[in-house]
């Protein structure tokens, strides 16, 4: 068993590593670290964890970094940039779940970082152009070696297994493509603040940030280094009465001539082989992916205007978030990369 | 007092027209009939209006047509056709919510038809050329002598509120105005099937009929019906876990050089007067409409790209339905437009 | 017109103050204070409220006593300790949504306080024993009079109700009676803290406080005043995915031989006459009551064991918060006791 | 790896099943049965499951009964009645989910029946008394050589688990127990009818068949088997506006001197090396046990009346249904009890 450690542990996205691992053949928790909780049980925190997972939370400080294969940073952002250099020295392969390393070069963090309201400085920059993104379904070979890979955004790995297929076939001839998200709340964290207590959330869809999502960077980044590049990316992001779910519908032009059935073949043969995306024509819904690591993607023309839409699902808070850093780790670790994750979605 | 008679009164949109007028100055309810339901007091249906009203629900063969002032037909599609005659004859006017009464031609009649399902052939089809759609913010008029109107579609209304400015005003450039609908389970009926139980629906998200709604008819009338013409919609609808509430998000591309703020007055100035319509410089959210008539309105431009992104929410109950037609029965009986609809969005 | 000034009026019970006071034929509101949103117009704190009231929220320091008839105190525990002075100096009638004032004595109000975390120590004694309980149903004559009442709490009145025709007509024969509450989480106020995230209250329910919650010694002062008296409540409260409603399921042993027949015309007449009260045979749901000022009661004897079972529903912020309130001010100052209350709930 | 049918292989039952079996490490799926979707892919009526499990189910008559060595019907009422015959002869075991086999003798059923309004007559009564009620934590020996198993119905299993330490160690004294139930609204099923609609559920709870719900008989003959006897059950049950859960509140007498440390030892002694069972000295909530099998319990002593307080919650689907069947299953074919069946909730 290769021994893991959590640092941020008891957020969401720790947690979310905490239940994949519990059931992971190959990796097994040696340690979780988070300042806020640091002394108490892990199900003190989680009370469904007694039983399962009854480590006591460390602070920071007192990570003991023997004996760890892989790390996962589940911290807010700029948190990783000063724990990094340790782990990093010691040759111990990093995931991060925060904007700090999903980009090569500080200039893209800056402007990452100005949208989310964040100092625009990079703390480790020496280290963004060794590191990889984390998309495996387009970067396997590079995480394959890769030291520290900066898992995708939930809105962003959405939108980009929705886009890949037809910016990179070629067949996308509009400059703006625009994304139209949606996403639960549990998106926002465990420790939200009162925008996203009960009664403000319930009964409630309103959009936010429209055209300034700090994941616009990354989407842009990534469908621009493969076929036609220099796409820009409308995106509204929405958010909705759910837990957990992302649905993204993307809307535009292509080349004349194209009917669904011709855009279905370029989108299955693209994942063909890739595990977690399955193509669909019919309706797909979160409830479609609900607590597991799949991304569902339904790719049709409108006859009536020639364009053409994907609706692409996923939970964000799996393949949007611990499941793909799960899914990136078996990879790093020379696992079969759906272990831990081979289950179909919660349902209902 | 004028006297009302609702035709399919069980449904939501009969209890929507009950709860309003329960409330109104100047029109009161003098009938409710419904087959499904008739013999049973309303009170029986709806426990809440218990006190409220206590009428005897009748069946529609048992209509009363005297002292009627004016009638709305809440029933299922081709109902309000049979029925219509006798009303018309006696020159009660008729505010129906189906599609039945939505198209000044058989031809679009059939188009519709066509996409929800429905027998093609109109069966009142002399009637249709002396319609008028029912969209008080832009056919008062009209409405005004109108002896038969049909009241919009609930994602049709949000639609055209959100894009009638920017068409009519001719700063859209782009042929094809993208669509993104998202509505609560209500739109549905009543009714409704397995697809609408509760665990379908709680914790789920999906797109439906996407490009195919029926509802793009009427839009694409009323928006080529002012300004430049020709415009084609590309409307992707959402269920959302929500009782009430649309919103829909409209992108389009627009003349260079214009601002958000030189949209904004375009905005403003096209709804000078207008009660119901509110527009904003903040993100809207269904939870600011719920229960009232309004639709509030947010247009943006988008700077990375200059496109105009369009925000609009109502309550489908409301002003995407019952409330809509009080407003437009109101216009008709000669009352203040906002005669028993003057009241602010239920929250939280 | 009487005036009225709100005092913590951008929490949810200022807020529901608001809202009917928009359609009361005889109050207005003259002044909204609150320390947090000083020098905001309340329509920029609630957007909905937009048009309708836009009034610039005051720090309470800057009250302006002139002109005002009623004063309602929608603050946190222990605020209106200090403000009821100078309202009580110029007998200006306060309705306090809090506990301050609804214990007739600093004794009861020291276990109120310790069970809430609280002081135990009341800083205006002296105005306590002449407050009143503000239960209109069962003390409209000494509130006709009063200068100083405390609005139930929102679980308390629901229990009162349901408890009172029971426990005066003598018919009661266990000393303790079960109450088993269920409330949507409006109720722990606009800004309750992390365990009221949306993701933490949806899907989720839960009791809290068993045996301990605050409103328990106001219930038994109540039900203990008339008829046989020394009944204990063994409450268990929990905290339920909806924004609205209280829902008490209450059980006891009754005397032998009495039907739920029997029952019944004991609770039909206890409430006649009373406009809010309404006592019901079928199995009533806050559905039935949401956004109105009604509790709902159903009282059967179930046949296996004799035993009484009471069902009661309120909507926490009408009947069990504000509403509650505006029909305390409607008995103070004269009006008809439903002025602008008398609506149906909103459904669905 | 054992083989399984299961009849009924497409409501909320089956499908619970379905996914547990996917990830069982000794059973495995045969053959899926069910009249209403013969024909179709398993998949196709459950997206969620396309690439785990794309069965054809099958209808009922096209059973195919060699190879199988365990069988769950997850059938309606009555139709496990006909059912039983050839697999009984054939001595494969059957755990069926109705409440045809949860009774040893047809008087019991024919009071099931009743308040189910079913036919009382039981079609195959001569099987009656070599039948095991499929409670595993209390019946667990039988179980092991038992040929047909009635798996306990949701709310009875929650509530037998939290009443069972009590009056089997003698310490209640009162002849009735009051149990309040609360449930999602799956355990309505996947075919539930208009009353289940998400408008009618969202945003309401509301009480229903009070005091005479189907589950009664069996939690009777459960509790009353052991210790002291004669204990009858108030029950009064509630649904909530959840997809899973139930939550039942159980008050109840008990001998004089006991405190809740002193309940604590009698709940953990009894419940010592039952995998599922997690006694707590918190709060619990259905959160904490969705998409799990256990059952967290929680006594506690009101120190104001004395009495007992119980509070139990399971996930309707698993611990309530298809949990409770595999842990069954895994008894009667020699596993350990836990297999399939060891992972935590699912959380947020």
């Amino acid at each position: 068993m290769k021994q893991a450690i959590i640092v941020g542990a008891t957020g969401f996205g720790g947690l979310g590593l905490i239940e994949i691992l519990l059931r992971h053949p190959r990796m097994a928790i040696k340690q979780l670290m988070a300042r806020k909780d640091a002394g108490k049980s892990i199900s003190a925190v989680y009370p469904h964890l007694q039983g399962f997972c009854d480590l006591t939370v460390g602070a920071p400080e007192d990570i003991d970094y023997s004996g760890i294969d892989i790390a996962f940073f589940s911290t807010p952002d700029r948190a990783g940039m000063t724990l990094i250099h340790e782990f990093h020295r010691r040759k111990i392969p990093v995931i991060d779940f925060s904007g700090d390393f999903r980009f090569s070069t500080a200039e893209d963090y800056a402007v990452y970082a100005k949208n989310r309201g964040l100092d625009p400085a990079h703390l480790a920059p020496e280290l963004l152009p060794g590191t990889v993104y984390g998309l495996p379904e387009k970067y396997a070979e590079s995480i394959r070696s890769a030291r520290i890979v900066g898992n995708g955004g939930c809105f962003a790995i959405c939108m980009e297994l929705g886009l890949l297929p037809a910016v990179e076939s070629g067949i996308v001839t509009s400059g703006t493509i625009y994304c139209d998200g949606k996403s639960g709340v549990s998106g926002a964290g465990k420790s939200s603040g009162e925008a996203n207590l009960y009664p403000q959330r319930h009964e409630n869809v309103n959009t936010y940030r429209e055209g300034k999502h700090q994941h616009l960077v990354e989407v842009e980044n990534v469908i621009n280094t493969g076929g036609k590049s220099g796409f820009k990316i409308l995106f509204v992001p929405q958010v909705l009465p759910l837990n957990r779910g992302i649905l993204v519908t993307s809307y535009m032009e292509i080349r004349q001539g194209l009917d669904t059935a011709a855009i279905l073949k370029i989108y299955r043969d693209y994942y063909r082989g890739k595990p977690f995306v399955l193509i669909t024509e019919s309706s797909p819904g979160t409830a479609d992916v609900r607590g597991s690591n799949r991304c569902v993607i339904r790719p049709l023309v409108d006859e009536r205007t020639g364009r053409l839409v994907v609706i692409s699902v996923i939970d964000n808070l799996v393949k949007g978030q611990a499941g793909n850093a799960i899914q990136t780790a078996n990879i790093m670790l020379g696992f079969d990369e759906t272990a831990g994750l081979n289950l179909p979605a919660f349902y209902p």
